[in-house]
């Protein structure tokens, strides 16, 4: 990644359960490892004016509003024009900041967003992309929730896109994209997965075909294309899939003696497992098809994910993502 | 369950890939444990004959014709009418057997009995359930892949159906069924699934609103239903999801010697664990809503697989699971 270029990344203080102090060290963190990065964090005065002032390459905007994780999005991004993901938006569009983090409200971030960013030209329907952390090779899906109700040929768009941040973001070199589906043959699945069939086929050079709910973890491909119903589902299916089946595990090995005994043997290697399969790594869920680099945290992050959200918002900038999806979808 | 009533079962001697040996020892030690069972052995007479006259309450049904798991399942069943699934079913429609049990080809066992028993009066569609193995709880969902395309309306019928199953044959009191959807509040979801919402909520007295992903496997609830289409991709995703994760921590037991000595501790209470999540115990995914006792056993059914697959199709008959479907739908 060139960290020569200068880059300006709008930051929400506000986002996430553990806000604002997560946010701080993991603003202090990117700004130690990334020193052409500048960031704008975006809050209430007393959080971010004291920081902004004590630390280099940061400057404050002040957002007098917050929006709560259980508010209605689109009607919260209306009514809050104050509020910091809102305001972050803002900075994003006015050409303040080149990309826009927070760990707040999904919803509210796709909103304001789509809104207040606005879409690349020729976007049908930004998406929600997920770096889905297999213990097997990262794999990249979209729509992860953007779209619960999709036509056929937006899903030849997420492709793209989402086949542009797997390479370019995540190192997948000539990334493999199929379409999720409950068959691998071609002729497979429900009358709209058959027409997203086509359309992939006819508009994705790397679209490789049909696959399966088991494919995706066993990173069988690279990048899976499914509408934002079936892949919110699918995504929190594997989250609480994994959480259920690591928490039993845990509890075989606090069974008896022997078997602590055991588990203290195996704990080092054990947590590394879990730990590639920790979504944090990858710095959360990139909004793609908006004019600008957006990146949606997990609510639960800590400074660390913070920190690779905010460099992941950079190497967005950096890579020019938008730009190659601009070509993408015009070709 | 009572064992006294005297049942019979069509039992496809030529279903899954290790048939007919296993199929075979599974259907002696079903016979040793229920002894009002009765068998028909539907296969090639030099398979069905011998093992018929040398087993106690076993007959023996002549199929000269086998359907494998790769072929077109409608277009098999129409053209092989003398394959163990078409004439299995069948026997089912004419009263010889009151429910019919396959480890062969699913797609070929829905077409075979949609087609050759037929549905119950009322029923709009026939749903594929599936028993899924949570370390916590048992969780019946449906439809699991046999409608892609699904009607709102259709959604009502699985949730009374898999509801029934869930209470009669897999022994939970008073199931609370959930509809799965990409958020929680009453107004969340694709068109379809809040058209879907709105149906159970007036027709499924154990609804209890929506659930998502996660909730699956955490057992939160114990009826979940969806469309075909997306159960499917989540079975799979379930399936994929703990296989892979379960290779992943046997690969950290095998990664030294200090770890293979502490998973030697460890060792029988996970495979406890493993054996708690795996299908085979359920015997396989009925087909609700045909004028019989329908069960696709997993194509990997080992005997004791089919044993229990058996097992649950003769308690569909002694529960009398159709009789209440037929009351249900009828409400």
């Amino acid at each position: 990644m060139p960290l020569t270029e200068n880059v300006t990344i709008a930051v929400d203080a506000m986002g996430g359960d553990n806000a604002p102090s997560v946010v701080l060290d993991g603003v202090v963190a990117a700004l130690a490892e990334d020193e052409n990065l500048q960031v704008v964090l975006v809050g209430p005065a007393d959080v971010v004016e004291p920081f902004a002032s004590t630390h280099n390459r940061c400057t404050a905007a002040v957002a007098t509003e917050v929006i709560g994780m259980a508010e209605h999005p689109a009607e919260a991004v209306r009514k809050k024009k104050d509020s910091s993901i809102v305001i972050g938006c803002k900075l994003v569009k006015e050409g303040k900041a080149q990309g826009f983090f927070s760990a707040g409200s999904t919803g509210a971030c796709l909103a304001g967003a789509t809104l207040g960013i606005g879409r690349i030209k020729g976007v049908s329907r930004p998406c929600l992309c997920s770096v889905i952390p297999s213990p097997v090779a990262p794999v990249v899906m979209a729509d992860i929730g953007a779209n619960a109700d999709c036509k056929p040929e937006y899903l030849a768009q997420f492709a793209q896109m989402a086949s542009i941040y797997a390479e370019k973001i995540v190192g997948i070199k000539s990334p493999k994209c199929a379409l999720l589906n409950i068959g691998e043959e071609d002729t497979k699945g429900s009358q709209f997965a058959q027409a997203a069939f086509a359309q992939l086929k006819e508009k994705v050079p790397n679209f490789v075909g049909n696959c399966e709910g088991r494919d995706i973890i066993a990173a069988n491909y690279d990048v899976v294309i499914t509408d934002g119903f079936t892949g919110n589902v699918v995504l929190k299916t594997i989250e609480g899939t994994s959480k259920t089946l690591f928490k039993s595990v845990k509890k075989v090995f606090l069974s008896n003696l022997a078997t602590k005994l055991g588990a203290l043997a195996i704990k080092g290697k054990l947590s590394k497992l879990a730990n590639s399969i920790n979504p944090d790594k990858f710095g959360g869920a990139p909004l793609l098809g908006v004019k600008g680099a957006c990146i949606v945290g997990h609510g639960s992050s800590n400074a660390d994910a913070i920190k690779n959200g905010i460099h992941a918002s950079s190497k967005v900038v950096r890579e020019d993502v938008c730009g190659l999806i601009s070509q993408a979808v015009s070709r």
